[in-house]
């Protein structure tokens, strides 16, 4: 009767997460789960509402005027969907600022949402990967934020010739732009913005863009030889830079004593867009040609916890998002299977008996085994036809004959091997066959 | 300088997970998702924003005139928050249609937002478990989806005792509303929305209400003896009821071969409160006289891919959400616990060298222990309050002398017993200890 049809495509910029897709995301953060719990981190999470000054407050501008996702709820308070989880992490630890023990080690897997433009790795809405450290200072506990970033990669498979860690201090980049250029504070943030970006652009076009700022030759000139410099020789030609390029050159020291030397490279351009960013910074970056991207990027914050009148608190953490670390493994072959495991079909005669299946079924399942019922009264070879285009191999029947000599019929529909399996002996048959396919 | 603070409070009916929170959240669910697996299902998900128009035209108006959170998004595309999974899973299943193969048995776990008052068991976000099978007639589908929900409280310690499954079929009572009963469509819809409260009310405010409708003194006393005959009872007083009862007749007795017969009853009154179920109809009920109310709920429903132009495919299918499941599971003493198991600490020594650190602590790491490491100065009687308020039992220490002997000091700060112990043997000897713990 209705003529209105309703579209069957998800909104703009999200995704629909079928069983298959569903299972690679489940795997991929089951895994990354595991591993950080391991060096003590602790799962939380927080609504996907949070209210609009909580961005207003710290989160960058163009993200608040440009892709924040707010509203008003129908009691008239002005809401926010969560563009990044640090605001509702900070606020969170503010609360419980008195009672909760140091150093507080926190991760989450929040969805996010932004308006953006979809674009390859770019959605509306996507999973990220987020872990922090709070209430300790020091190179160690950041040299363990950085291995616990490699660590995931290596988890995955991945190695030295894959990625790099960048890793800068924005008091290094920040203090040259200040005290050595000496540019006002207005050039200084557009500086900074543009340094963000230089890696993406023509040297020509970031020179360009340094002029039309209002940088003198001199300033242009000294801009160019500070991204050329070694830590050590920045350290040396300017002692502005003494106590940022010490504090990184200990986090290098840690990371190479505890063997990451290999993975890290000081790389002054990297700024991080969060304006909150204090101390450290990091992007852990593609190698591979095509897919030349940033795919983690953190660092050290001290003062988030301002916002909410609590006593300031260091925090070191970062982000790793689902669209692009999924990139990542794509092109380096890294994908894990997601196929399901341990799992057989059973089939259904016209003379079998529901309870008699049912309790074969859940035999099997209490030994781990997925069992699907088709529950339809399809003939057999319409329905091994269905198990098939399920990627199912095995198909077990159960009926009269098979029930009064205590017997199973288990067919491997990939080589039409069939064979009748005593009951007794079916568990173990099967484990032995299922354990072979992996 | 800035004199704006920002609240460390949540939005107004949403929940902050800290880790025991969120602990618990994540076993719960993982402990169902396990389960369900076992039966064949598959995890899916979809986006949080969804077109507008996808609740207008199912979903009930209470909810979509007074509890959806809607807006318009920067493009100008009528947008809203998922108050309930189900639109999103058909629209799903409606765009695949053609290619996936039945039955499709598919899970999610959700996060869903109605503008409630917030009050005990109802919060603005909370999550769902939902469970649906699609493509497949007959009892055994429906036996087999309760089965599970029943399954899942037994998982969890729970039993007869403490819950019953209420069964009934929408097309005995909508089709005695109207066929026996001769109501006119709206007075239909009206006792129908009644009578999804009767449960609740006092019986002469029921009856009352029923008059207040319009009902005559016949109809009334018809309607009452209704809710007192059983299944057979209603059978044979009503032909009109003939082909639903049957239909649920054949569930029971499904239901009751595979084992589940003492756990569920047939109640009239469960309707759901969504319009599109058209057969089978089910709650749980928590029977405990301090907490009763419904955990689970669900149904079949027939029409729901129509509203995509897609080919009708009856579904069956039901939510448990996590609020309302964590309080039956408090309310009989069955939560479990989130403690975390596995753990050590390692304290930091002024001679200790991170790299020695390291070193054991990755080694622990791999085998499965959670190595927490304070990265702070503080002196080690300092380090261990820290650790003891965590909630860690254990504390290793790797100083100069402990290196030089190739040994670690393990210390139980519990019972103030510290043993040193070769380093060859920590890992056998620690999981030794932990072991027991559990």
């Amino acid at each position: 009767m209705s003529t209105l049809k309703i579209a069957v495509q998800p909104y703009k910029g999200t995704r629909d997460f079928y069983p298959d897709e569903m299972r690679f995301r489940k795997l991929i953060f089951q895994k990354i789960s595991d591993l950080v719990e391991k060096y003590g981190y602790e799962p939380y999470d927080g609504p996907m509402l949070e209210s609009f000054d909580l961005y207003a407050a710290k989160t960058g501008e163009e993200i608040v005027n440009e892709q924040l996702y707010s509203f008003e709820d129908r009691g008239g308070r002005k809401v926010a969907m969560r563009p990044e989880m640090t605001p509702t992490l900070a606020r969170m630890v503010a609360k419980k600022a008195k009672e909760l023990v140091r150093p507080i080690r926190w991760y989450s897997i929040p969805n996010l949402w932004r308006y953006e433009n979809p674009q390859k790795g770019r959605l509306r809405e996507h999973w990220q990967l987020n872990v922090d450290i709070f209430g300790v200072d020091g190179s160690a506990a950041e040299a363990e934020v950085l291995a616990l970033a490699i660590e995931i990669l290596k988890g995955f498979g991945a190695n030295a010739t894959m990625f790099e860690l960048r890793l800068n201090h924005r008091m290094i980049t920040d203090t040259f732009l200040h005290s050595v250029l000496k540019l006002d504070s207005s050039q200084l943030h557009t500086v900074a913005k543009l340094i963000d970006k230089k890696l993406k652009m023509d040297p020509s076009v970031f020179e360009k863009a340094l002029v039309d700022i209002g940088l003198n030759l001199e300033q242009n000139q000294k801009l160019l030889d500070f991204f050329s410099l070694s830590l050590a020789e920045l350290r040396g030609a300017f002692p502005e830079l003494e106590k940022p390029s010490q504090q990184l050159e200990q986090t290098f020291f840690t990371l190479s004593a505890m063997g990451y030397g290999e993975y890290v490279r000081f790389v002054p351009e990297i700024m991080r867009g969060f304006d909150y960013y204090t101390g450290m910074v990091f992007e852990i970056f593609d190698k591979h040609p095509e897919n030349r991207r940033s795919i983690f990027g953190g660092g050290r914050y001290d003062n988030l916890l301002d916002l909410f009148g609590a006593d300031s608190m260091s925090g070191i953490g970062f982000g790793m998002g689902d669209v692009t670390f999924a990139d990542f493994l794509q092109t380096h072959g890294l994908t894990p299977d997601v196929r399901r495991e341990n799992i057989v079909a059973l089939g259904i005669f016209p003379d079998s008996r529901t309870e008699d299946l049912w309790r074969l079924a859940q035999e099997l399942r209490e030994s781990g085994i997925i069992v699907e019922i088709p529950w339809d009264m399809k003939k057999i070879p319409k329905q091994i036809q269905s198990v098939e285009k399920k990627g199912i191999r095995y198909f077990l029947l159960l009926g009269e004959a098979e029930l009064s000599e205590n017997s199973v019929q288990l067919k491997d529909l990939q080589t039409g091997h069939q064979e009748k399996i005593n009951r007794d002996q079916l568990l173990p048959r099967l484990r032995e066959i299922l354990m072979q396919l992996h």
